[in-house]
């Protein structure tokens, strides 16, 4: 009956963003320096000039100083490298992103690890997984994706613990670091990936589904609980001739039916989206406040 | 109909442990220095020494040569890394393993990250754990343990991919790692805590279930799927006035019961214990073959 409420990640993701400004504030209004953001990009690809730029003004949004160097698709793979390296050296960075994907042939891990992991803002450095993963220690940062969804989950006052997650996805940056996080929080956590016999079942028995599979509205209504929380991570461009620019965003769940099965729900546009950035912005202060 | 085959956890480590028996002595025909194994025990537990004392016959059986330091239960932990330290420098050491539990008041994690990851052979290096989570690279060593439940499986031909599993357990050293190779050979993993509201529902919909919980018994036969792997890990004493030590051990699964649902299960004692073992002795020489 239509009866599931809106998680707004916009909402939420406006909130943390101006947490994050008044607390760089705090720091600039007594004479400290401000937190620091480096993004390296490889290449010309219009989606990540995209996610670059948003990033930036975020940055600039929050009082966060943003670093940039944009190197060409002939760039090297050890000119990448010394890029990081630059950012990894200069004591104004606090932290340093690479914008994924890179051009083909070039060792993304090998890029990576040139990151220190005081300046790992994505998170991805495989300690920081490790780390997330061992009882006992803590990452110094959590991949945004993963930390924006359980933020929504916990501003939103949806009970974690003792209750049952379904992840559907096991990705690196989004599946694998959200399902350790929900069960750090007390979940038991199935993920759910390609060689799943029945992924519908699985969500179906679940009080809380993360969908990040990257399959268009994969997760149909009749694959929810009934008052379930539903967080959509998917960002898909689906063919929509009434639109002007002959698409449409869609996510991972089949919105129109989740929403009238689930108890609460994020939109796409509008959900997880947002909350990246945020999270990033999140990271880069606490990176900043470890340093000092 | 009490149909369930056994997975003698006794004979697939004697295999290993003649295999290693095989590689160290191809290594030392040709003149090279044998694997070094390093053990560091502080304190008077009778469980540990005995322990320690087996890993020690082990080594030798197989041609590794045994290195230990044993410390008094009033050592400083400063003195515990020291000893740590000084056979983390010794070239003839490959790998280095401190037994747990330290005493009381001891920072366990301070003293364990006193050893390199190169000689981490018990894998409880967060980075490990890390890179054993994150697709796409390696760990070093697997913790032993969960190293040996996987090799069961795999010598005695259960099919992972694509089967459902239940793990029972989330500690670092068991439950945690052996989730994570299961997911990564392709099965669809839940993971049961103390939080978890149905651990019988949970167990009884899987193909294969490790049980990793310490509670003696705890896994029934009626939380079994009829023709299920189950892999005991539990090592418990139960009180049993008929034998002269006044107790049995028994795992963590109702084996009696199990073994007329399961269609193969692993036996308390003679199971996992065996392998666990194996597996150490299998991480020092891959340790070894690195070091050269
Ligand atoms: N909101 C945001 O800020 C972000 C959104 N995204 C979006 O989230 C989604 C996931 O991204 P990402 O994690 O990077 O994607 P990946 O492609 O890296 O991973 C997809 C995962 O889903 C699994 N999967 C694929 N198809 C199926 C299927 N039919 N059934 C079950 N599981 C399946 C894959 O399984 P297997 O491992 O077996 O191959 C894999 O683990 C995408 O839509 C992406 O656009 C991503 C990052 C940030
Ligand atoms: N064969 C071998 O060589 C080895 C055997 N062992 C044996 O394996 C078993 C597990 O060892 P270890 O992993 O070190 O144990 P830990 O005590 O470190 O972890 C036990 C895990 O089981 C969970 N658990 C405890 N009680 C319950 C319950 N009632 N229902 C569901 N889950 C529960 C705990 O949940 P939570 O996290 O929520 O507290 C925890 O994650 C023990 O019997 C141990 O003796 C251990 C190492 C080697």
């Amino acid at each position: 009956s239509g009866a599931a409420s809106i998680i707004g990640g916009k909402f939420t993701a406006g909130q943390i963003r101006q947490e994050v400004a008044l607390a760089v504030s705090a720091l600039t209004s007594k004479g400290l320096r401000p937190p620091g953001l480096a993004v390296v990009l490889v290449g010309e690809r219009k989606d990540s000039a995209t996610y670059v730029r948003n990033k930036k003004l975020a940055c600039e949004e929050a009082g966060i100083v943003s670093f940039g160097t944009d190197l060409p698709d002939t760039a090297t793979q050890q000119q990448v490298i010394d890029a990081v390296k630059a950012f990894a050296d200069d004591p104004n960075v606090d932290g340093i992103l690479v914008q994924l994907p890179l051009p083909d042939g070039m060792d993304e891990r090998a890029v990576l690890s040139a990151v220190p992991i005081e300046k790992d803002v994505d998170g991805f450095d495989p300690l920081n997984l490790g780390m997330l993963a061992t009882r006992g220690t803590e990452p110094l940062f959590v991949p945004c994706t993963a930390a924006g969804c359980l933020e929504l989950l916990q501003r939103y006052d949806v009970p974690i613990r003792g209750k049952v997650a379904a992840v559907v996805g096991r990705s690196n940056i989004v599946g694998t670091p959200t399902a350790m996080l929900l069960q750090n929080a007390g979940a038991t956590v199935t993920v759910v990936h390609s060689q799943t016999p029945d992924a519908k079942a699985v969500c179906a028995n679940a009080d809380i589904v993360v969908a990040a599979c990257g399959v268009p509205e994969m997760v149909r209504g009749d694959w929810i609980k009934p008052g379930a929380a539903v967080i959509d991570v998917g960002i898909n461009a689906k063919d929509d001739p009434t639109k002007k620019r002959g698409y449409r965003l869609v996510g991972d769940v089949a919105f129109d039916e989740a929403k009238e099965v689930a108890g609460a729900i994020t939109p796409v546009p509008g959900g997880v989206g947002p909350m990246t950035i945020a999270m990033l912005l999140k990271n880069t202060l606490d990176a900043r406040m470890r340093s000092s």
